[in-house]
């Protein structure tokens, strides 16, 4: 970022420059495996400046956090123009770009939070607030997709369809980490079509659901994502409507 | 469970007696709300006696929850008989049977375990043995479902559906229980479907999959759980395939 040459920060300044070397260190190792020692060499400052700017490793935790955790609602915000399926599916790629980045921080997250204590202190409030920002990141991507949808005030089928997905969508990122056997761009387009086929199985039961798929699918191409995905659907299932006898 | 008369228990008895009261209230509010007294008075013992046999709450909490995921893992058994779908109908039964009766105390788990500490003392240990119970039962869970399959080494999209899948069962179980404002007869049926639907989405795209996906759809009964809700996904899907031309 910058060269070894110290210059005087404001405090501001200096909060933000470590919340962002936090941030990368907290991303590529497990929270616990990073310590304080490291943050200021890698800031370029000593410790005993680090804990005048930050309590402990657990508040330059959270403030790491919760700048994660802003960026990646940043990442949910998509114009309103074009089909619906190509919209999610540029979210999806912004989604999975964050968890690539930051992977093992991700990983440590969203298993329960990391161990980060300072010197055996409880970290009963780190996992409320951790779990806060988790939930409000949900919330954000809840919200952004009900926009796109048009609708306002959900019936409760479309929330669980919604919010099971959004969980859906982050055990496949959590999954996809452990390993990275299968490539990202296929679990981005199959996370989309995992979209619709939990709208359609719904819509199976249930008419408002129904009304709603319609709505979806109206607007988008023959030769879209879902277009793609029904096409493969059927080629794929054993014909189950009998042809007409005697045709 | 028993009259006011006090009789002499042995250790081992007396241990389990508790962890039965204790897994009853634990069930029925937030663990946090429970105190060592209510458990005391509910197992007609004294609060030292409680002591004598689990140094505190948090002892006593996860030995209840070792007893919950005890319980919950036996459910996942189900015989190998007959089709798959009704097979899984059944253990969806008893997955939401387990829900509805420890549901506060399964809320306060799932989102990220209670602050239940002892005296101030820190919960990180609480934390990594409910995360490794909570595991536990999902591996239960996804080893159920592959010997039902009939797979013993599994590609990792077949572990991604299936691992993925389980924690949609988790997370439409949670928002379930948040004003239970589906019935649950639905959400079961539903889940069940949705496992279809997320392997005929991974089907759609991978040889091997759509492989897993016939050997599973050959067995069921056109009038079975999967068949109806083909038929109803045809019914709802705009026609896809264009008749052929002049015929």
């Amino acid at each position: 970022m910058t060269t070894g040459v110290r210059r005087r920060m404001g405090v501001e300044e200096r909060r933000q420059q470590l919340i962002g070397v936090a941030l990368e260190l907290f991303s590529h190792r497990s929270p616990d495996d990073v310590s304080i020692d490291e943050i200021a060499a890698a800031a370029g400052i000593s410790r005993p400046l680090v804990y005048h700017y930050f309590p402990g490793k657990l508040s330059l935790y959270e403030a790491a956090l919760r700048r994660a955790a802003d960026d990646l609602a940043q990442r949910f915000v998509e114009p309103h123009d074009g089909p619906l399926g190509a919209r999610l599916v540029r979210v999806m790629g912004r989604f999975f770009d964050f968890v690539d980045e930051h992977g093992p921080g991700f990983s440590a997250l969203m298993r329960g939070g990391p161990a980060v204590s300072a010197g055996g202190a409880c970290s009963i409030s780190t996992a409320s607030t951790t779990n806060a920002l988790i939930d409000s990141v949900r919330q954000a991507a809840y919200v952004q997709i009900l926009t796109h949808l048009g609708v306002t005030d959900p019936p409760p089928r479309l929330e669980l369809v919604v919010r099971s997905w959004i969980s859906l969508a982050e055990s496949t990122a959590l999954i996809w980490l452990d390993g990275r056997r299968i490539p990202r761009g296929e679990l981005e387009a199959q996370l989309v079509h995992d979209f619709a086929a939990l709208t359609a199985v719904s819509a199976a039961y249930d008419e408002e659901m129904a009304g709603l798929l319609r709505h979806i699918l109206a607007d988008e191409p023959a030769d879209g994502t879902f277009g793609d995905l029904i096409t493969r659907l059927v080629a794929l299932a054993p014909a189950p409507v009998p042809a007409p006898s005697g045709a």
